[in-house]
């Protein structure tokens, strides 16, 4: 990990797990924050990334590690929280190509920024690191510039804090970031991307499937930054499975 | 209860239970919306008022209500939902003093509209109905028109709808109104205020203390609507208790 800068105060980053928010934990830690790293439960297929969330808190020197139970799953209406709707493996739903993704899950950032706004004002934070990307992730309506900007402006009236002129910065280091330079990035930090977990849809062992949407961009964005891919992949059908 | 209007679609309502969401739900029945109501249990200290909304939600013809638990109670940060901090009875914190009083809950109305906008968008909803006010309660920062007007903003930018220009309408019909004109408006509506529960302490058997600021609220305001009170008050300590 990289030496700190003099403290900047607090700050809460929004950890899911990934390589996108494990660099942006990274980044605000260089830049000197105490940081509040918080986490959500929220009917995902999987804990996996919760565990990889947990790690990554402690590897990276997060002064504490929060994590919520959320109930998106409830609500329904996407793939990653909902069993009935299947999780694409690339094509016309890939992240990469038109439209919003099936993975889409309604109004997901806005909740957990909204939860972010609630943990700065009561660990006196002044910022709020969020690993939201526009460039491989632009199907999403709430990863998008002007979503974030209007988030923002909305801070910077919602709590107490913000009355008083403190309301938190909205930080997204990772916005126009393309996931090869996220990846470098964070290795010029020392993050351990063996930590990480980005599969929509890991088995029971932790392993990812290596072609859900998520798992081609965390390859692609390896493969692009020259730095080799540690991720456990499930082994193929044709394959077979060891005992 | 008033007669329905011609169908507008469907609305998600906010519904604490209380006189100023049961007086929203009756008004956006009455604009004639097919109303998805929607609750919050968040480590309030009684769940009395969340059974005096299921029975406002039924009685006023709401098509569902919904209940979700938020952890905004492991959070801390308010005398609603901290054991530790008291709710003050009167006098500097009342909520018609100044500042901002300690029932305030760090960031509830943003974490309450983004689950509002998840539910909006599964449910295909045009509007979100919310009653805040900025008259009673000036002490809450989110609930001011200022407030509102940029959630608004967000509201237009966060959903998959909003994306193809179905963002949900965030209506707040309450929000120039004294405590007098919406008792005044619910009545005429046809809703029944003793279904209702505004107290911050009420006891087990869900009356009302008559002494928080919520209470005095409520109270002014039907004196001020020369609307008969039928709250049920917990008797004085020195009116002794019957057994």
């Amino acid at each position: 990990m990289s030496s700190r800068g003099p403290s900047k105060g607090d700050a809460v980053v929004l950890l899911s797990g990934g390589v996108d928010s494990a660099t942006t934990l990274a980044i605000a830690v260089g830049e000197g924050y105490r940081c509040h790293a918080l986490s959500f439960r929220y009917g995902q297929r999987h804990a996996v990334e919760l565990a990889a969330a947990r790690r990554v808190a402690e590897a990276l020197g997060a002064i504490e590690h929060r994590m919520l139970s959320l109930p998106l799953g409830e609500l329904g209406g996407s793939a990653l929280t909902d069993r009935s709707i299947a999780v694409p493996t690339g094509g016309a739903d890939a992240a990469s190509g038109e439209g919003i993704p099936v993975t889409y899950v309604p109004a997901r950032n806005t909740v957990f920024l909204a939860f972010a706004l609630a943990f700065a004002e009561v660990t006196g934070s002044d910022a709020i690191f969020v690993g939201v990307n526009a460039v491989d992730y632009s199907g999403y309506p709430d990863c998008r510039p002007e979503y974030v900007e209007a988030f923002r402006r909305l801070a910077a009236l919602a709590t107490k804090r913000a009355v008083e002129g403190r309301g938190p910065a909205i930080v997204t280091p990772l916005m126009n970031m393309t996931k090869a330079e996220i990846i470098r990035t964070g290795v010029r930090l020392g993050v351990d991307y063996s930590l990480t977990v980005s599969c929509y849809d890991p088995d029971a062992r932790g392993r990812a499937c290596g072609r859900c949407d998520s798992c081609r961009l965390r390859k692609k964005g390896f493969q692009e930054a020259g730095v080799p891919d540690q991720t456990v992949y499930q082994p193929l059908p044709s394959e077979g499975e060891e005992p």
